[in-house]
């Protein structure tokens, strides 16, 4: 088949004269007096075709729909009226040879940027919607941070190594997706999680430097930000310290976003404690392009003889200066932000016109109004009770008032690890601890964990980005004994330890280096760094919310013989 | 944590005198005369390591057993005795620092190139196996193959893609691993054994040229070179016929030898239709490293009245010239090999000391044998039957003499198109058509696929290397119609395909544009190109031939309540 000369982005007045030959799809056809203008559609772009009443293909031009696919070969020549909004909007091609491809039906959705189709239409068509210019880049700008990224870890002498997708169920967490053997009935493989421990084993089998654009899997209900498959760069390395990682992340993330975006992104990235993140942004996960830091306001209030704070142990608050539009209204929604994000009650107290109001304006004393410096049109948010749930209700209101407030600069990048996590959490109703991270996060020191393990610490860290977390690692445990320890003291008996991480916790017997890693969310990078807020945008074939694949109708009824083959039936 | 300054393999009479730090286990240790050896590997070799009597931690030196996890700093200095044998043989690391990192139990494998371990053992302890820096060579080639592979396509405006791991059972052909659905109980996701309708989605929606690493699933009863999950490069492009997609191919094959073997290879490739392939080698994928073609004696035999040659519609043979030493026990089991794979007898006729004999000598008049013109020594071996049955069984024949007699030269890269196949075979006990390759291959003239489809051809070309077919791929139907039409012919009701294939026949009417693809399979690329037998060497982490993960114990038993969960039981 005849190659093109050219894409349709490419072509411009340098070329005019030259002949050639371009292919593609008709997006719009427009006959003007007697002249027939095709815009040419490829994944680079639009170049306009001409075709004259004269012209022996005119009569096949006036056959021509949109999406149609085309070639056509002719001459470029300079426009009469040009766009300037087009890249190749100065010049158009006098079509001298024209050949029909395929013909198209018209299509339920518009092939534009922008729709109005609904989403569920939008993913039954997927392969139009995917035609759409916008959505195309989507997955080109994927793929750009694909490679970028592997080029860094293949300079960085990191090995891309594949791990199985059939593995062992061990569900901790997440639930797992299951595949029943058919050669062993009534026992089943499991799809992974995250391929945390084969790379563990890799660093024990001394290969050093690893890393993979891994498929993960969880069968979870799930929300707007998350799909039941995903995909995560895996990182690991052996001798190494968490600075050691950081470092790496960040060379990463210079290069991808230099490359991509030709971004400039700071290094250091700064960090923050777990703790000073939950105290001033109320979140793990502190977007950092704004202030509106959460403040203690213990001093103040506690002495207040209101059953809003009394007994509380922390009453704490948000102070923002330009509430003066804020009604009464939208405050009582505040309240609804604040109850779902564990909070008790929302109070405020506003200065407007050199007065002070508010719910609980009246008890304050004057000094103590004086101490709190509120400036004219400024609206104090408190919340009081414990310090996690306090806080978080917090962080999420000072979410929602820099959305309506625009307190963000869209165009920034705010990079940030949360650092010195604890190491575990404990759960007051199942009276067990959970790993904050996983089982497999190394102590800073195990003998903390051993005698005192609520106040062990981890060698964890989190990158976050705008407020997302975009990856989560850790130096993991290297040591026979401490893994044990830390199996223990999450609750798992003998027999558990053995049928699930038996293997596992034999291998780091026979000489373990240390090492640790780090897995990144690729999905959210991409989605951040194209700036759309729906991570279906950023996966080829994505899932509904209830994990439905609208275009194939998966899942589906299968063959009763598939069934009887693999010895299970369905019902309860 | 302080990094290496070297690899084990770095270091060289370039560096003496140098602080040097290295990391890495402890391979070998000896005590020579109070001078404490170890052999440091990691990686990339092996450095030794000394370390004297009156060294502060010669105590800790003399503790240090195999496989222990250790680092140095030390001075290099120039050996007594040099090991030619050794890339760092020429110098050894005075230590004057050592630090243990993880001590070692003796490991169930012995750690080198050489092993008698049994392969479940290996399989068992695959960490440990890994560290063998001949299987670390197998993934780091995987890795490299890989790297250079991508590179290509890359480079080729490729967009490298992802496709779900979780889709729709569409079985033809071979069985699919199920995923049952919790949300929609009763309902199963499929593991895809290629994404062969995603990647024509790709084409439907514009993306022009896509690629991916892509992992695939099949579950069958395994051969010694299938895994139940394996490897493809999938390869898809817009606009192109099929010289296009075989230059590619050749392309990669070319940098990709160049690169990781520093191995020229001749393009362009030899072609060969299916016809020719399996009239002179008796096989769809023959091997071009060795001559002893398969040729016609319809001739000679047809007319001889003996019920092996009687009504039958072909006789064809093997003329070996070298087959003095073939024993009557040998020709035994050479009719073995002939009755495994399809063909009914073997005969033979063997040229010995001037004297013909053999099964059927005596039925020979001079004048046959001497049209036969046999040298001293040689032997025909003759099957007679049906055309494929009796080529299948003399192409089997000839490769077991190829590897008895070593005819083979193992350093050869031979690479061949298989092309001008059949679109279609018959199935004489189900009476129905199957596609030779897949129900989306493109026929040469859909015309004859109407009129006669037992003589459609196809446009599909297989890249064979050294006897493997490492690579499948088809130009497409594009025309919904034709595609109709194909399913119509394979016997699949009009239910069938609404329900199976329906959104994709759908797809193909909204301008789909021609395109057609490719899938290499990277495991067998990968063992041909390390020149293993097993293609379990090249997989980090294999199953057994029946599907079992040996080291992590997988599939097992999951709980209750996971089943609970998914509404399905156990049981026949």
């Amino acid at each position: 088949m005849q190659t093109y000369t050219h894409h349709n982005n490419e072509l411009s007045m340098a070329h005019l004269g030259n002949e050639v030959y371009l292919k593609g799809w008709a997006a719009k056809v427009r006959n003007l007096g007697g002249l027939i203008f095709i815009d040419l559609r490829d994944r680079k772009g639009v170049t306009q075709l001409v075709v004259k009443p004269e012209n022996p293909f005119y009569e096949l031009a006036l056959k021509i729909r949109n999406e149609y696919v085309i070639e056509a070969k002719g001459i470029v020549i300079e426009r009469e009226s040009k766009n300037k909004q087009l890249h190749t909007g100065e010049i158009e091609v006098d079509v001298k040879e024209l050949i029909l491809l395929n013909s198209a039906e018209t299509p339920p959705i518009t092939i534009s940027d922008n729709t109005d189709a609904l989403e569920d239409t939008r993913l039954k068509y997927r392969y139009l919607d995917l035609r759409r210019p916008v959505m195309q880049n989507y997955l080109i700008k994927r793929h750009q941070i694909t490679q970028a990224i592997r080029q860094v870890l293949v300079d960085e002498g990191f090995l891309e190594l594949e791990t199985p997708i059939l593995g062992k169920s061990t569900p901790e967490g997440a639930r797992d997706y299951l595949v029943p053997s058919r050669l062993y009935p009534g026992t089943f493989y499991a799809l992974p999680q995250s391929p945390q421990i084969y790379k563990q084993l890799f660093m024990v089998a001394g290969l050093e430097r690893y890393f993979q654009v891994a498929r993960c899997f969880r069968d979870e209900d799930l929300r707007a930000d998350r799909q039941p498959e995903f995909t995560q760069i895996d990182i690991e390395a052996s001798f190494v310290d968490m600075d050691d990682i950081q470092a790496i992340i960040e060379k990463i993330m210079v290069k991808t976003f230099k490359k991509v975006l030709n971004t400039d992104i700071q290094t250091p990235f700064l960090k923050m404690s777990y703790q000073e993140a939950m105290e001033k942004y109320g979140s793990d996960k502190p977007d950092m392009r704004y202030e509106l830091l959460i403040q203690d306001y213990n001093d103040v209030f506690k002495t207040i003889d209101l059953p809003l704070f009394k007994g509380k142990s922390h009453v704490r608050g948000l102070l923002f200066e330009q509430g003066q539009t804020i009604t009464r209204k939208r405050i009582d929604q505040y309240t609804e932000v604040v109850k779902k994000n564990h909070g008790d009650m929302l109070a405020y107290i506003r200065m407007q016109d050199g007065q002070i109001t508010g719910s609980i304006a009246k008890f304050l004393t004057e000094e103590q109004v004086k101490s709190l410096k509120l400036s004219e049109g400024s609206i104090l948010f408190l919340v009081a009770g414990e310090f996690e749930p306090v806080s978080q209700a917090l962080g999420a209101l000072r979410i929602e008032i820099a959305n309506e407030f625009k307190l963000i600069d869209e165009n920034a990048f705010k990079f940030l690890w949360v650092v010195d996590w604890p190491l575990l959490e404990y759960s007051e109703e199942e009276k067990r601890f959970y790993a904050k991270h996983h089982p497999f996060t190394a102590p800073v020191d195990a003998k903390i964990l051993k005698d005192d393990p609520k106040n062990a610490m981890a060698k964890a860290y989190d990158i976050v980005l705008n407020g997302y977390e975009i990856g989560g690692g850790s130096i993991r445990i290297h040591s026979q004994e401490v893994q044990r320890l830390m199996f223990d003291t999450l609750g798992l008996s003998q027999e558990d330890i053995t049928n699930r991480f038996g293997f596992f916790v034999d291998a780091l017997k026979y000489g373990t280096p240390p090492h640790g890693g780090l897995a990144l969310g690729l999905d959210r990078v991409v989605m951040l760094m194209t700036k759309t807020a729906n991570i279906k945008d950023v996966v080829a074939f994505p899932k509904t919310q209830s994990a439905k694949d609208m275009m194939m109708q998966a899942p589906s009824d299968v063959d009763q013989k598939q069934l009887d083959e693999l010895m299970i039936k369905v019902g309860k």
